[in-house]
């Protein structure tokens, strides 16, 4: 529902701590690597507060990055969507203009007869695939400047901005996302986006002849074309001067996407925090992430992913005493190392305020949480309560 | 979702006891009202039945008296408003007209610049406010009616019957909701509401003159203009012969709104035991409304609404003693003493009747119904479980 008619001011803060992938599952019979871990901070913040278990999409479902921090901020993700090409240059800190068309690409090998034979041209390193962007870059289009950047390995972002008329981005993918078939026509799903499909089309013409003389990564495939989304800001949705601590640039940019500031930051969590201190005062909300989680979950490292956990919980005490009138500590989606990817398992999340009703639980850990006072909630609420507790909404009809 | 295709005739009763207020947070370490509260009688209906906790509206949201009541009868609070207006009109027993427009008023104070400067008027008391809405009856309106009746304190009604064509209910708040600034002018949102606007502000310039002499109470805000919603009544959306006994004139009115009968009872619960005792047999669905609980909470009151807990759990034998097949404990919100305010803490619930599955939970309180086998729902389902175990539902679907 639309908050803004309840918005009251305040002057209190939010913390959103977001330990990227948190949730697991059950592991060589020591619980999830939450449960397995040493967490003498977060347990304290469970006791004093109320806990529960959110969906970031619904029951079953595995989120992506988008979808799982867009819940948490309160924006429906069924509803609101980033797309993949904008995803991909957030990641890689592309400065994307509205109207951009954004899309990913791939690096591919294909026959004599232009069928795909791998979708990853070998899965070409990093280095090699910085090499065939450079050659891309030599592409030039009618009316429609080209930015081809180097992601990793075989993965590439292109990037069509218009010097005459708007572009749209309804483009089928060129990717047909198996081998043996030839790569699919740019088809434009309207009117506005032809010419972003004859510009597409004429990219992967003169791509294919610039690769004709490589061995592996002879062809290009597109995927994800997407533009920068419109979404109201947590200022406009929330009234909140939003902040935002991260190390990967993916999460800087979903956040600037939401109007939030991007605080520059070192490397990792304590750095972070060093800049979660500075940026304080001049902040009511404030969304630290935190990647290491997810990346060893994804690695299948249940030992990794403990540290991790044990590592986040160590700063906790740094957090507090900054004294946040609310804290919330969640994720955006579980990554179990047992299966080392994202799963839809839903995710532990504690909050803690003076307006807490205090629940049963006396630690941090998934099993506790499913009986914790919160329940079992759509992540997209979240940011409701957060309000709520931080004294910053009013009642709703009289 | 549509129930009127499954409902199947029934001889079953349903009680709903709804304990405004009810839900609380932990306190002192007592936990909260209700788990401090002795209620061996309410604890048996919760061993016996099943537990569990709902939203009025939505997480994080706190809920006036009107969203909160119509969710508990099934009725989608977000999708159906009672304005203030009218809710204020039904708190003092004002016989409301459909077509009727209703704003809540409050007596203020201006400068000599007409600027507000004290939006209560010192928050005068109810003599002063009914000598000064006397004063008020002097108004005269062109085809418009006009009633102002007195509230309490500084508070009033106003109802405009117009005497020809009919009228809109989109006008502004002239309430500016600070000091500093000058009333808002009445502004139509609509086509038929610029004759009520123009009505308005008639009745503010004239307020303005009549009061032109007092030293505190020297202008009117008027706010939450609204007319009479059109509710399907409980017959038309549940079969249902609902009745409804309440101490205060507001939640009888809202009964009266969904067409229940409003019951004649006394000052207190006991009364209310004995109309409702009378009432039985000729209803099938009855409401009984208990405010102690939120007043207490409102008050501050830990102890008080503890006390009003325990007499409410002393009156469940004489109302279990008419055998009712379903009886429903609960409340339209939760009122926490701590918060001395209506807040959006989920309200703890229990549902007896023979089809219930039994759960674990042995004791009616916050934490014990957070594991409670109804989980956490959305209070507009309530109903729906009610008639359900009233065996009152038939299959969906073949």
């Amino acid at each position: 529902m639309d908050l803004v008619p309840l918005l009251a001011e305040s002057e209190t803060k939010i913390l959103f701590v977001v330990a990227d992938g948190l949730g697991g599952i059950d592991s060589k019979g020591r619980g999830t690597e939450l449960e397995a871990a040493r967490t003498p901070n977060l347990d304290r913040l469970a006791k004093q507060g109320a806990t529960g278990l959110t969906y970031p999409v619904a029951p079953g479902i595995t989120p992506g990055s988008g979808p799982g921090h867009l819940a948490l901020f309160g924006y429906d993700p069924v509803k609101h969507d980033i797309g993949r090409g904008v995803l991909t240059a957030l990641g890689i800190d592309f400065d994307l203009k509205p109207g951009d068309v954004a899309a990913r690409g791939n690096f591919c090998t294909v026959n004599s007869d232009g069928e795909v034979t791998d979708r990853r041209a070998g899965r070409i390193d990093s280095q090699e695939g910085a090499r065939l962007v450079k050659m891309l870059r030599n592409i030039r289009l009618d009316d429609v400047d080209v930015f081809v950047e180097p992601v990793k390995e075989h993965r590439f972002l292109l990037v069509l901005r218009s010097k005459k008329e708007a572009l749209g981005a309804q483009i089928d993918n060129t990717d047909p996302q198996r081998i043996g078939v030839l790569p699919r026509e740019p088809s434009a799903g309207d009117d506005k986006s032809q010419i972003t499909a004859r510009a597409v089309s004429d990219f992967v013409e003169q791509s294919r002849e610039i690769l004709a003389g490589e061995e592996q990564a002879n062809m290009v495939l597109l995927r994800g074309f997407a533009q920068l989304p419109q979404l109201a800001s947590l200022r406009e949705k929330y009234g909140l001067n939003g902040c935002a601590l991260a190390v990967y640039p993916m999460y800087r940019g979903i956040a600037r996407l939401l109007g939030m500031k991007v605080v520059d930051c070192g490397p990792d969590l304590d750095s972070e925090i060093g800049a979660l201190q500075a940026a304080w005062s001049d902040h009511d909300f404030v969304f630290l992430h935190f990647k290491d989680t997810d990346s060893r979950g994804e690695d299948g490292d249940f030992e990794g992913k403990v540290a991790a956990i044990e590592e986040l919980d160590r700063a906790i005490p740094r957090m507090m005493e900054l004294q946040p009138d609310v804290i919330v500590v969640t994720g955006d989606h579980s990554t179990p190392s047992a299966m080392a990817s994202h799963s839809w398992h839903p995710v532990p999340v504690l909050i803690s305020a003076n307006t807490c009703r205090v629940d049963a639980v006396e630690v941090f850990g998934e099993t506790a949480c499913a009986g914790g006072g919160l329940g079992q909630m759509l992540a997209k609420h979240l940011m409701t309560l957060a309000l709520a507790h931080a004294e910053r909404l009013r009642k709703f009809g009289a």
